[in-house]
């Protein structure tokens, strides 16, 4: 592998991104064993993936800070990373920070606009059609800037605010219109830096539950374009145990009668999700899962609540009833304590190798097999894990031959 | 289906075979949904299974009791049950009574033997061949008069201790021999109850930890006598939990540091497994799993202790701490809060239709598809539940598709 | 102790007020142990208190129903009691069920007005003085046909809507006046019992949130009238466990960060306070605790949810983040399985009791040492639990001291 | 306050030691708030503490290492203090370093024997007088070399196996003689380093379930001496919520009927602690306080298990059985993550204040107030922990009234 792969992260100083470059120059350097990721472990790890020192990183975004000042934020309020890794990691995160530049805040919500910092907010009245080409220009000056062979714009920014439905009933020629209109329809920002990748030939991955590319009219885009994408909202906490776990009541015959969960974290996505707004937008890609698994609706609750004194330490509390023979009501209670900058950044990097493996090869459109990895997981046609999983084994095997043959 | 089936408990008045007795007369009669079997639910719900009112109890205990004080027992301690369900199923319960023979004590353990009444006590002299001569007599009889077509002796008596290593070295023949000797080997009762089944033709589930069919020697008399059989150690908590769980570790490349699971019941069950000759037996049981599925062995820790006040309520706390990206350290718990014959029972129903309608078609020897019900499953390709789901969904396609053509 | 004592409840039909029914017939007939009551433990008792057979049951419910059908409905979601037990008390509730009239729905709310029968609603038109009125005439009516020596009256109604603040600013002559005026002022229905309570003599208890008594006004009336009363909102759970906990975090100089507190239930008592109007009433009684225990304001959180399946079973989840030496954080957490009506009904008792006995004494007022009883308590001048048990102690050893003197 | 204390801990380079000196050099610079600290709230901060600038510390230990080696593996095994605040105090680390002299192994038992370096090992034949010979030379020493005016000697070394009750039966005239006899009575090291410091006149705090000065001889030799002491067993987790929670459990006379508590850590303590010798010591220190609170015996089950990857993590599961009204069986469970050096270090701290304090006014023999430090507490009248707190409150209050009186 001599190609040179950019990785451009939309929310480039946020939480999971900070992680990701730190966890990357971490991986480059030999620092640190690949824990964490899935790529790396047999029978993915032999496929030819990237090497890390292939990876460049660039990204937007709205506020205006540097990684060694949010890294050092994760340290003091998260205890995560140590102060001696910061030190050698600090001459990649000097070098990455000028590839970032100044985001895009068009329709992105009251809780979010107001994180902004000035540079972003000089931006403010910018048309979409405006947004989308100012985007091209900064990842087209990546891409020349580095010879990048190929670039994938990775989703991690600040979750939006719900959109109108009616977003889905465009085509990709009535949206583009549309876009350019007096009045141009409300799309958000985390699809319009999706149009701008596709239209200058990058790959996407959403690893947010924004709506980014959940749209048919980007669906086709990304078609015309001929290039890969996939997504929605990265899987690392209590959906993810939801998706291991209704299986088995499942498969039991166990009938769950009320499914709760309550998350409580502290970082800066926590915030953010604070607002109802953009709460809903999460709560609704965490809350369908039980009922495609189960076959039938439980009541169920899901609670997101920032509370700041646990940093990133997101904390759930799930309490399971359910119902066995002779109509005996039995708990199943969980909690998990997981890091979740430290639980996302590792599936972001085995994402960005994925995509740009298939992009290498020629594909294009929506990636399918990679639905383990998304609460939300676009074109995925089972929602439990271990299926999700399997899917991915497959299609590495099919690849791994593939290779062989050559 | 016409056919007569009977279903032979080895422990029948304990907890488990309590249950499955009210359970199945509740079924019988319509009184109960069945929730909690795996058979009652598409795809498999529509084999062609032995219906409820086709199958007869019977079996052998070693304590002198009646289902109806059993019951009384699981609603007075455990509050599972109901008076008026009780009610409604003390005819079948009179009628089952009556078919309930005196157990074998040879080789049982001094935990076990100390439940034992004054009818079997009065077997204690007798040699392994004529336990096994007994109990063949019994099956014999509950055949004939109850004019049976198909036979299958389950185990759900008390988890023994652990036997001599030294048994897995014989073949059959060499193990009759020796069974004959003047100082016969020490083969405990729950083989010899399954040598006595396999000789008259029945089949037999293992639903204990107890060694039972899992001997080379058992399994070649089972393909002699053209009968099958399956067990080992019905899964229905904590490890149930661990091969839904674990796998998702795994495939995340999350590395498991420690897993530490301390079970808390109240029950009979509880009580012999106090003694640690027999909690030998079941922590073995619940112990490999998580090397076999992770590839490395975390430090594990498997506690199960009698708490009186708990009853059938088995109540589990895992703790699993975890590392993730960068070495960072993370914690799962979960508390599993459920009414261990209920969960149990409905399993031994499903166990019982499956090898019943195996049999029905002329199998022979280990079910290799039925890996999902059992802690220590054998013969069995795969620790995952998932996957031994899969196992047992592909079965049933096949075995559809072979009713559909006829 | 011969004299004859009315307990008279306001929400007669409810949970609580069932689950007092319930184990008064079962102390009157020695078929329950009296756990849960603090009032049969020594030092407390040797006080003279009032015989359970002393005592009658009577009250005002606004649904129509009986005892019998809501013990069932207990029964059959909950799994408390015993259908055995119900057949023993079936008599009690007969003769009690007699003596439960038609409720007030003045100010009520929405949600409250909603559950009401036909009988109680064809008093919807009536005014704040004709509801006082109706209800003096049912206590008299009550007090005679029973030739009671003293009648304690008990809030166990659902919780209402919040009031408007400027209601405490009234004295007793005010409020008398604006209750007849053309508009009168906006006070529930807690308050209007309470009111005609006072007004023929009886003493009362305030078990729930509502404001009941908890007002100025109201308590120079008791005053006026010589009555005794305390309250407010029974200590039965979360908030319990936290006047028991918050304390030792003091204690030890721990710094809290954020108590985070999920409640969840599914009993009718749940559904009412499903409304966020009733709701408001609840969580205020529940979080102002910490802030006067600790010293300072950590974060909280207190969520109260309608989880149908868990019936009368509240399940609490309190995550607690605090601070030790040298700025380390550390974590406790706690889940509470407790059953609602079964902790509260044995409060209700021993409150009955003690306030019989200082109606008996000639007391007048606010009774000041029962705070360990309340969320809220009412002229208690610790938060802590420890401490207000401490000045029951010292109460009932002052009473003792007095009886044995004489 | 200008007088010069000495802090001698015997167990000077252990985790609870590492965390005291880091802790008292953080707190004289001012680098820390008190937090953790009982003596730095109100109403105890006022009273005229010694200085941290006051305080010197010195100490025997049996391991060969240094306050920074042991500080970092508490970084690097369980993530607390900061490489930061481990610079800062490295000053003081390697001046008290100089103080640490080798320790005594005379009956400590296998496992700690284990655990002694070259230096330590050279005195393994030494005889119990000359243990105490030893010790009291390098009390001397220390006292001499930095000019102390009070000499306070801690045990925080690893918990010993328990003793034969037959020391108990020793006055302190016999057990000098049998201490010098040609067979010596097995009295451990944590009595001879306690004896040492009573005969040079210094205090003595027992903050381990080690015997140390809990013996009827050693109380004695105290009044001669004229010292004062304390101990045993530093109470911070499990034993500390069940001193907080069973009271409540009393006071509402809920029947407990099981309680059950699982502890899980990682530290050098825990690996002593593996042993079962030494587990026997701590089991009991934490067993006998439910029945003395509850005044019936529930069923009770201890464990502590060594897990590695917790480290100083000690995590704690408690289940909690009991029974309330009406024969109702309700559960409450908790979880304590906390980290054990970080709990303990400023309790050391305020135990050395207090008893420096009480020796300085001239005080001698058993401290009864501080009964809230300790699991066992000596001489303390009371199990529960709020009023064990109030005692140690009464105390200040009465000292401050003295100081305010002067
Ligand atoms: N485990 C996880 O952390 C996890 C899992 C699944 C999904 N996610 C999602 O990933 C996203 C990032 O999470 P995080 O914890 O890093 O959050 P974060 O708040 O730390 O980072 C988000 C970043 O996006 C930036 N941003 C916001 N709007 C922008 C815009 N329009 N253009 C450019 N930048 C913008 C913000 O300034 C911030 O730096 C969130 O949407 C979150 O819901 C995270
Ligand atoms: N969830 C579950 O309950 C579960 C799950 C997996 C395995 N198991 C196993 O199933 C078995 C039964 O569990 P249970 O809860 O019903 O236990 P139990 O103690 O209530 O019942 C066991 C019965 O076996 C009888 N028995 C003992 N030795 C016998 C012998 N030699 N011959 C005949 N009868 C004998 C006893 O008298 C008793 O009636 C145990 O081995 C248990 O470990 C149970
Ligand atoms: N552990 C506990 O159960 C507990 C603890 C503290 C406080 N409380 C409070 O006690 C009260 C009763 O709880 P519950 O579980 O029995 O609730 P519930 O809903 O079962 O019973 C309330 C009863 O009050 C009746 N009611 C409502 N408004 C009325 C009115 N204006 N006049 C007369 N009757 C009226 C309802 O019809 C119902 O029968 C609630 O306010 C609750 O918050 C309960
Ligand atoms: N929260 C807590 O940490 C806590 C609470 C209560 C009691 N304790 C007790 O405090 C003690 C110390 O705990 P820790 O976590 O620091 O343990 P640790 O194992 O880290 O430290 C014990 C130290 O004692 C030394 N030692 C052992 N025997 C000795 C001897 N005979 N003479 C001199 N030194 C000796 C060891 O070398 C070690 O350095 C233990 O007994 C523990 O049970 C600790
Ligand atoms: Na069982
Ligand atoms: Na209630």
């Amino acid at each position: 592998m001599a190609a040179r792969v950019g990785l451009w992260m939309v929310g480039a100083w946020g939480g999971v991104a900070t992680t990701v470059a730190t966890g990357l120059s971490a991986l480059r350097q030999g620092l640190s064993a690949p824990v964490g990721l899935v790529t790396a472990k047999e029978p993915l790890a032999s496929l030819p993936w990237a090497d890390w020192g292939d990876l460049t990183i660039g990204g937007h975004d709205i506020r205006e800070t540097t990684y060694a000042a949010e890294a050092q934020v994760l340290w003091e309020k998260s205890r995560v990373f140590s102060p001696d890794l910061l030190n050698r990691v600090a001459d990649d995160f000097a070098v990455w920070d000028q590839n970032i530049q100044s985001g895009v805040l068009v329709n992105v919500g009251d809780r979010i606009r107001s994180l902004a910092g000035e540079k972003s907010r000089s931006y403010l009245a910018e048309s979409p059609l405006q947004a989308i080409a100012r985007i091209r220009k900064d990842l087209e000056n990546f891409r020349e800037q580095h010879r990048l062979d190929r670039l994938i714009v990775v989703n991690v920014a600040s979750t939006e605010p719900t959109v109108d439905p009616a977003l889905a009933e465009l085509d990709w020629p009535q949206m583009q219109k549309r876009l350019g209109a007096t009045e141009p329809i409300k799309l958000p920002s985390s699809s319009l830096y999706a149009i701008a990748a596709f239209e200058c030939g990058a790959s996407h991955v959403n690893f947010t539950p924004s709506v980014g590319t959940d749209l048919p009219a980007l669906s086709e885009l990304a078609l015309i374009q001929g290039v890969v994408h996939c997504g929605r909202d990265g899987k690392t906490g209590e959906t993810l145990l939801k998706s291991v776990l209704a299986p088995m009541f499942a498969a039991r015959n166990l009938q769950v009668n009320s499914w709760v969960g309550h998350n409580i974290f502290g970082n800066l996505d926590g915030k953010v999700l604070d607002d109802p707004a953009n709460k809903a937008t999460k709560v609704k890609s965490k809350d369908h899962l039980l009922t495609e698994i189960l076959g039938y609706k439980p009541q169920t609750l899901v609670s997101i609540e920032y509370i700041e004194s646990l940093g990133d330490w997101k904390t759930a509390w799930d309490h399971i009833h359910f119902e066995g023979f002779l109509g005996t009501k039995m708990a199943m209670q969980f909690t998990w304590q997981g890091c979740d900058s430290l639980l996302a950044a590792p599936l972001v990097l085995d994402l960005v190798r994925i995509t740009e493996l298939e992009a290498r090869l020629g594909g294009k459109g929506l990636l399918p097999f990679v639905g383990s990895f998304f609460k939300s997981p676009m074109g995925c046609s089972t929602p439990e894990f271990a299926s999700q999983y399997q899917q991915l084994l497959e299609w590495a095997q099919l690849r791994q031959s593939q290779f062989e043959k050559k």
